[in-house]
């Protein structure tokens, strides 16, 4: 758990996250000093009738300001951090900031919807009995989905609100503004909040902004190993701990949880009965990195489909409602049960268009019950370089050179991780050892012709795709143009200058990709003298003596390409360049044969 | 840095997130052994005749992955993190995932936007010259939008690109699904590229998954107090660390490397001479709370506005590119110049619409150019309870007691926090001392009239402005329905009967709001008996006694109600539940006066 935070003071940081709103969407508007949002009168669709309101603690954005607009909530009122907003608030966002309703019509009134904690249905009920006393026409419905604490601990309280609340909050918003009155929508609401479960997972409490640090260790720290199922998005301790417990394995308990008709405790909506028509949601809690957070997505419809049968037939995800920065998600399983609303299906709600900022980007009605979209694919004919070029080399010998060259460099790799560690992003040394290991499997599994150009050019794929990043390009030039360099020339034995004519080529070819030149500390810092040495003396020991020295001397050298150290610079000189390194740990193990 | 993840083998992290993309929309297809998200060829824009290709590493989602769709891009790559796809897996996505071009248009053809990292310069160039070679109409946009590095040391290499790219898709995407060739399209990327300033500021560094823990020491972490501007979107290190450095002194640091012109190093793009046009984009670099987001766009565009006079005509703010889960966002500044093609504007472009699910929902641009929305306000009527009931009570002895009694409450609020860290959420204590203070200035500042209904009635908005949360909803109940009951008796002088009647009526209805009772762990274990004593004796230090005992005796309950411990449960019992303790330390203030 982190306590850093760029905004320490927590009424600062409400109260700007609020105007935040405004300022990037303008048909919202505030009411700071209680804190709602809501819409701008001239966006709300003409023929609505209920306004939807809803609110509780902040941090949980984007529910409930970002939920505000055509299509979804009317207005949202905000309290301080993780606490309900006061009464006073709440009656005044319904007294005094939806549109005064019709009299005349028992259907136009506001539907409230509440997640279910104690301090929010105390302050949404006292403020609903004001606003009622005053003659406004106010339904409530309180959503409880969490299945994390078992119907026995749960007690009178029942299950808490949390993300699936905001699928309440699209559907009956959608039925709201095509027109239905609040009779209809309230039961719609609360329709959906009694076929709706969920669970969520984290890896760490959060640190309220504000809250003295030492405060924080009254919730137990959880270990490196565990991840905690069913923290509640305050911070309420959860149901479980699981402890070096396998993703597949904890995802898997977590359906159980949402799934299972057989635990007394749970088992709160039978997805069994009907399993083709469920809708997934995977909200990301906060912090989670989105890549993360697709991957839980994979797994989740995984699991859902094969260990269970279900066919959900729209998978939502993204961050709903969170806990702060948790790194953690929720899962969400909706049953789709008919609305009895005029042959309305809860996707048609679902799919309803809606303008709120806080409701991600979606896909069209349309696209997702499309039969076929097609599949892009067009014959990518990569060229077989087999033809024979005349070119002979020992197979024995080359076997071996290219052996120990490809070895020296795997067994290089822990220097060249320590110095990419300090000088870079620490990926060159498993790189080059990718690439060495693919080569060798390649050598290993396929026979060299003897011809040298056929053998060469049938590495080169290999290094393609078993390399990525920088070196793998820079590679891949140098590779393909040796390759057509020596085809180019004359048939017969190979001598190192023609050898190092070949490579001079490549190095031409690799200036037009990259700026780098010797002293710019990169593997062409390596290269160059190599080539040189080679093509003066024809002697491979001398050259891969000169390519190694070079490397060594660029620990005096600053880069001037690529990610470099800025910040303070201290001490990188001294650590050598891993690229060159490597391209000269290469030459090394190769110099230990003649070819 | 947290080194916790859910799914930790990165291989299988980023190909399951690649399919996550496909699950989330049906319209996008996968060519998983390239990673390659392509759109599918019944979605593409019947006019459409540039395709656009962009990607990178992987850890920067929703780009490039999520950027796929009508309107945006036609195809993304992803290599593994932080690291660029290969060059073969590029020639793939350019000559096999998008349409072939007709032949005979020499407008039809592909725009390829990469950002500046040598690598993938390197692979898309590589990739680019092959997919040339075989006939393939292709340009490519390098985008450099990062100001962090000043202009000497960026050197050769130049700017890095980082959030601004995602302006440069959506731009030049939109020019293309208008149905513009590929000469305009290009130069309008290179138009929005050149118009393009990012910075971005980080607290911590980020942990890749399946990286050895012990290697991410080469990145020295950061101190607590630290925030460092500039760091790269792969853990590249900053410009500097400010350190101790109050929020609106880090934005505007992070403005002026946007915007001073007299800096050398950096004024790349003048937005002083014409300050009317200008789009703010507020990116999540992955694991802020979008509160915390929230707070950064109102500082940013405040700043923009009162420091630079520089209006902003759009406010982007969400999770565009990220950097895994970093603690971290990016302000990116684009000059509104004009594109030279029909009229249209760049905010035509940014505003028209697309389908990715990477994009954010964004606002119509007809809410952004209308000229009153209106502002939602009807009077919210406050009734003021001042007229006199005849309840009589010494002004002065009222006020001692009174001013013991909060006093009791606020030197009890450590005791309270204690407990409720413990058991609760830990804002009890604090919520009751706000109370209690906002009280105490309350009377301090207004005389008490010595109407005990007028003065409570006045106290009862103080209580409930003050404290929110499930003790301030509580609290708001037993006053105003105290306020209703005394005013039900007859004028006089009040006796400790009359207030336990009055009291008892208060009970009554707070029971109406809360299921709980005594013994269930809440502030009522503490109201009840004091209630129950003062009836039965009339003695406000035995009632006082009564409750504190009540308080005390609740160690030895379990919580039936509001936030439970629920996990192990061990030690709770010991702690005393924080509400009643409240309570019972305010009647035992009390008690120290007759009233």
């Amino acid at each position: 758990m982190s306590t850093k935070h760029f905004i320490n003071d927590p009424v600062h940081l409400v109260e700007s996250a609020l105007r935040a709103v405004t300022l990037t969407n303008p048909g919202i508007g505030l009411d700071a000093a209680n804190k709602i949002l809501y819409i701008r009168p001239r966006l709300i669709p003409q023929q609505l009738k209920v306004h939807l309101i809803s609110g509780g603690g902040s941090g949980h954005e984007p529910s409930f300001a970002g939920m505000v607009g055509p299509g979804l909530l009317s207005a949202a009122v905000a309290g301080t951090i993780f606490a309900s907003p006061s009464a006073q608030q709440i009656r005044t966002a319904i007294i005094g900031r939806v549109p005064h309703q019709s009299k005349s019509d028992p259907e136009s009134g506001v539907l409230v919807i509440v997640m279910n904690y104690t301090g929010d249905v105390l302050n949404f009920g006292v403020a609903i009995e004001t606003a009622r006393a005053e003659g406004t026409n106010v339904q409530m419905v309180v959503v409880g989905d969490d299945v994390a604490v078992g119907r026995s601990h749960a007690g009178k309280v029942g299950r808490r609100g949390i993300a699936g609340t905001v699928l309440v909050h699209k559907l009956s918003g959608a039925l709201a503004s095509m027109g239905y009155g609040l009779t209809q929508v309230a039961a719609l609401a609360q329709l959906v909040a009694d076929n709706l479960v969920t669970i969520g997972a984290s890896l760490e409490r959060v640190h309220v902004p504000g809250v003295r640090e030492s405060s924080t260790e009254y919730t137990s720290r959880l270990a490196p190993d565990e991840a905690e199922i069913g923290m509640g998005i305050h911070n309420e301790q959860g149901w479980y701990r699981a402890s070096n417990t396998a993703f597949s394995d904890l995802i898997d308990t977590m359906l159980q949880y949402l799934l299972a008709q057989d635990d007394p405790e749970r088992s709160f909506v039978d997805f069994k009965t009907n399993p083709e028509n469920v809708v997934l949601l995977v909200n990301n809690l906060g912090g989670l990195s989105p890549l993360e957070l697709g991957g839980i997505v994979s797994e989740a419809a995984l699991q859902l489909k094969q260990t269970h049968g279900i066919r959900v037939l729209r998978v939502l995800s993204g961050t709903y409602m969170t806990s702060l920065d948790s790194r953690g998600f929720s899962i969400t399983l909706l049953r789709l049960v008919n609305t009895g609303i005029d042959g309305l299906s809860l996707l048609d709600l679902l799919d309803y268009p809606c303008e709120a900022l806080g409701w991600p980007s979606s896909v069209p009605k349309a696209t997702w019950e499309a039969k076929d979209l097609g599949i892009q694919e067009h014959k990518v004919v990569t060229k077989v370089e087999n033809e024979l070029s005349g070119l002979k080399s020992d197979i024995r010998t080359t076997e071996m050179a290219l052996v120990a060259a490809l070895k020296s460099v795997i067994a290089s790799e822990p220097d060249i991780t320590r110095f990419d560690m300090i000088v870079g992003d620490g990926d060159c040394g498993t790189t080059l050892k990718r690439g060495a290991q693919a080569v060798l499997h390649h050598v290993s599994s396929h026979h060299l012709t003897g011809d040298i150009v056929v053998d060469l050019a049938g590495i080169v794929p290999v290094v393609e795709n078993s390399m990525d990043g920088t070196s793998g390009a820079l590679y891949a030039i140098i590779l393909n143009s040796l390759v057509r360099s020596l085809r180019s020339l004359a048939p017969g034995e190979l001598s190192s200058t023609s050898w190092a004519i070949a490579l001079g080529k490549s190095r031409d070819a690799l200036a037009k990709y990259t700026p780098a030149r010797p002293g710019d500390r990169t593997l062409v810092d390596a290269l160059y003298p190599f080539i040189e040495v080679l093509e003066k003396t024809g002697d491979l020991k001398k050259a891969a003596t000169a390519s190694m020295e070079a490397a060594e001397a660029t620990q005096g050298l600053q880069a001037k390409l690529g990610r470099t150290v800025y910040l303070g610079d201290s001490g990188f000189e001294q650590i050598p360049d891993p690229g060159a390194w490597g391209l000269a740990r290469f030459f090394v193990g190769l110099s230990g044969y003649e070819i």
